[in-house]
Formats: C-alpha cells, structure tokens, sequence
C-alpha cells in the first residue's frame, strides 16, 4: 500500500480554502503525492455546530485514508478547531491540524507575548488558537471576521470594500471596546485569509507581524517528513500526483480552486458521501 | 389527518432567510397552523450545484409532510429555482415557490416591462426568474449580489459597507458595462434582501418599484386558501401554532431566526436528515 519513495498526503478542508495549504505543502514537499478533498456540497463549516462539523470531517478522513493517504492534513481551521479530536481517534494515520502550527508559530514570533487571532465565527468561538497560545504563555485576543469569506469569494482581494471591512474588524481587534490590546502578531487564523495577506498587511499596525497558518502548518508537515524517526521520513523526488475531489459540482471546484492553488486545478472527481 | 379548521402549511427554507416569508404569511394568513424548516447544517444552497440543491430540498419536504404539512410553501428562492419540478414532483400536497408570484407581482408593477432581479449567484444563474418574467413579455436584467447574505447575517443591515456594496452592485445591474438598463421595478429574489429593504429603497434610482418574493408569495397562498374551489379553504381562527425544525443547532437558528421573524422564535426542534 505504501509507495517506495513518496508519502501520499491526504488534504481535507470543507471547500476551496484548503488550497492555500496544499499551495505551501507543493512548495515545501514539491515531492510528495497529494489527495486534497473539499467538502463543497456541505461548506462552510464556519457557521456549523460542533457535532455537525466532526461528523463530515470524519466521513471526508476515512474518504481520503480509503483513497490511499498516509499522512492526514486537516487544512481547515474550523474543523481542527471543533473536531480534531474525533477526527483522530477515527483515522489510522498521523493527522496534523492547522491550529498547533499556526499557535507554535504565533507563539515564536511574538515578543510581545500578545498575539491577536483573526478566523470565522466557528473557529473563533471554539477559543481552539486561545487554549493553544495560552499554555505557550501568550495573551490572546480573537475577532472573527465573517465577511473576509464571502468577500474573498468574490473575487475583492484587493478592493476598497474589503479594506474598509478589514479596518473596521482589525481596529475592533486591535483596539476596540474592550481597550487597546497591544499585540506584535496576528495569526490568520482561516485558510481563505492569505488571499488577501497583502491588504491586511497595509491595514494591519505596521510593528505587527503576520502569521499564517497554511505555512506553518507545511513546515510541520516538512519537518515530520525529515524526521528520520519517523516512519513518514522518504527520499522525495520532485514532480507531485494531485488529485481533487470534491462534494459539489466539480466544475466550479475547477474554477474556484485555481484562484486559491495558484495553479491549474485539474482532475477533480465528484464524490457522494453518504451522511 | 386534516385539521377541520387550520390548514398546515409547511414553509421551507437552506435557513433562517425563509422567515422573511413566514412574517407575511403570518401577516396574511395568522389562523394557520405552521411548520417551518431550515436546514441550516447544509446552508447556504446558494453557492451550491442544481442536483445537490434538489437532493437536500427533497428530504426536507418529504420530512415536513410526515409532519402533517397539507400545503408547501419552498421560501427559498435558490431551491424554487433549481429544484421547484423535483419537488413538485416528490411531494404529495400543493407546492408554492417564490418565484412565481415575484415575477407576477413584478410584471404587474412595471410599467416599462423592464424589471432587474437581484438574488444568490445560484438563483440568477439559474435564469428562473428571466424565464418566468419572459414569458410575461417582460425583459430582464439579473444580477447576483454574494455578498447580501453575509452582510446581513453579520447584522449590517443599515452600515456604511452594505450601502457601498449595494451601490456597486446596483449601478452594475441599472447601467453598468452592458449599457443602461431602464428598469423601474427591482424584484428582492432572495429572502434575506427584505431585511436590507430601506436601504436598498435609499440606494436603488429613485422611481424604481421594489417587490419582494416574501410579500407575493404571501399573497398567493392566502389566494389560494380563499379559492372557494380550492379544498384548502378553511375558516381561519386567529393564533397560529408554529414550530420550527433546524438541521444545525437549535440554539442557533433561536438566536439568529428572531432577527428574520421579527418574532422570539421558540419550540425549535433539531432535525437529522440521512442524504
């Protein structure tokens, strides 16, 4: 079952925004064999419960394990935020969720040890960034930002609207009712978010530094592929297998995807998971 | 199984947005009995493909009628559009949808027979409306406007964004790149828009008509409940019972349908469709 020479990385996330972490793992492990699945018939996941969230990442993880994964990425901060328990205790192979990384990170940038964390509403009300920072040492402060979805969806990554709605989440975040919160990073704390990493970084304080999860979480997956501990460890060669499945129309997850891949998004297979 | 005096009728909606029309029923029709469903685990429908929307709308009528549904009202302008044959075609009682009585209220209010519909991208792509205001020897111009939904469930309904928003968006459907388009009636083809209503009044030309599908559709069930040939013509009594099912959190749909109902919504029962 398991290849010689590459690992295959399944890549699961409830849509499109999981693209931007397959983006940094081909830049990381251009090597490796990847399996992204985006749950489109049933996304977002932000606006979902918790119990509805962890029953189809754990119907989309044991997809991906079926299709041949050996090493799970959970490139969805709401689903590592509100299921990554069920999600491993359902897999047999290693998982690696967006939020670790993402507070690891923050957590190493930050010299203020004040760190402000942007997200959907999900993964902002499940304080899944605050547990992670909090036993790093580091104060939190989150906001969620419920429009930078559909905004960047639109296709408004560099727009007037999208800076005006930034200014008022970022200085809400920042700065607002409850008083100044001094911090030095701010994490991006959802997958669709560096899309617009250029605009947030013009509206953003400027002593701020920018955490994105998507790259942190590549260079776990990088550094647990390199461990020669690790029974993941291989001789990678370059020139990667992608294969896209999706939930919904695999035509718009055509479109959409290459938007956030940076890429053509090719050979998408339509999948049906039954609930 | 019928009620001697109360008609049942089931109103359908992806979520909350279907209470828009459930106040007018309420308004129109308040001795009728209710039983309102939003299958909020799997919104928004509007971003999603024509078979997925049918699948889903199916099992929730199918579960509203085990309910004791007698009359189906599908308050939601994405499912009517790409689903209104499949369901008709599943269910065993009377079937309303939105667009219908939008586009007749439309074609009766326009003067010049040029009417603009803005809805989700689903429903515009769809073309429903310009099909059923064609045959009404009525030209149309369809805009979707993504963005609404969100702006309103993050409760900006009169902000400073969703004006600008509504501004660009408009000007793309009254003039914009295709030329002027001299409309005077702009139909609200999605239900949460009557919730940005005064503001979409501010910001639409001045001599434009708004209808909103909620309202006409309202109308069409009370019609045909007073049909004396219609054998759901009832006696109605004042106070209605309503009870409401969610697929998602019932705490949720509590908190943000009150918002769309105008109403405290209570006796919400969470539901779990099997695809």
């Amino acid at each position: 079952m398991i290849a010689a020479q590459r690992p295959t990385i399944g890549v699961f996330d409830s849509g499109v925004g999981g693209l931007t972490v397959l983006r940094a793992l081909l830049n990381r492990i251009p090597g490796a064999n990847y399996l992204y699945f985006g749950d489109t018939a049933r996304l977002p996941y932000g606006s979902k419960s918790a119990a509805t969230v962890a029953h189809y990442a754990v119907g989309a993880v044991r997809y991906l394990q079926d299709q041949g994964a050996e090493l799970l990425v959970i490139a969805c901060n709401t689903a590592t935020a509100l299921a990554l328990d069920e999600i491993k205790a359902a897999a047999s192979v290693e998982v690696i969720g967006v939020v670790e990384p993402g507070a690891e990170a923050a957590a190493a940038a930050s010299h203020k040890k004040k760190v402000v964390v942007i997200g959907t509403e999900a993964t902002i009300s499940s304080h899944a960034y605050q547990r992670a920072l909090e036993v790093r040492k580091i104060a939190v402060r989150e906001k969620a930002c419920p429009l930078f979805v559909p905004l960047v969806e639109e296709g408004w990554v560099e727009h007037p609207v999208t800076e005006q709605v930034a200014r008022i989440y970022l200085s809400e975040a920042f700065a607002g009712d409850a008083g100044d919160f001094n911090a030095d990073v701010l994490v991006l704390g959802c997958t669709h978010y560096p899309l617009i990493k250029p605009l947030l970084r013009r509206v953003a304080p400027e002593h701020v530094a920018i955490v994105d999860s998507a790259e942190s979480t590549a260079q776990e997956v990088a550094r647990l592929l390199e461990d020669p501990s690790s029974s993941k460890n291989r001789e990678l060669v370059a020139a990667s297998m992608i294969k896209f499945f999706a939930t919904d129309s695999a035509e718009k997850f055509r479109k959409m995807g290459s938007r956030f891949l940076g890429l053509p998004v090719e050979d998408v297979v339509h999948v049906d998971l039954k609930e």
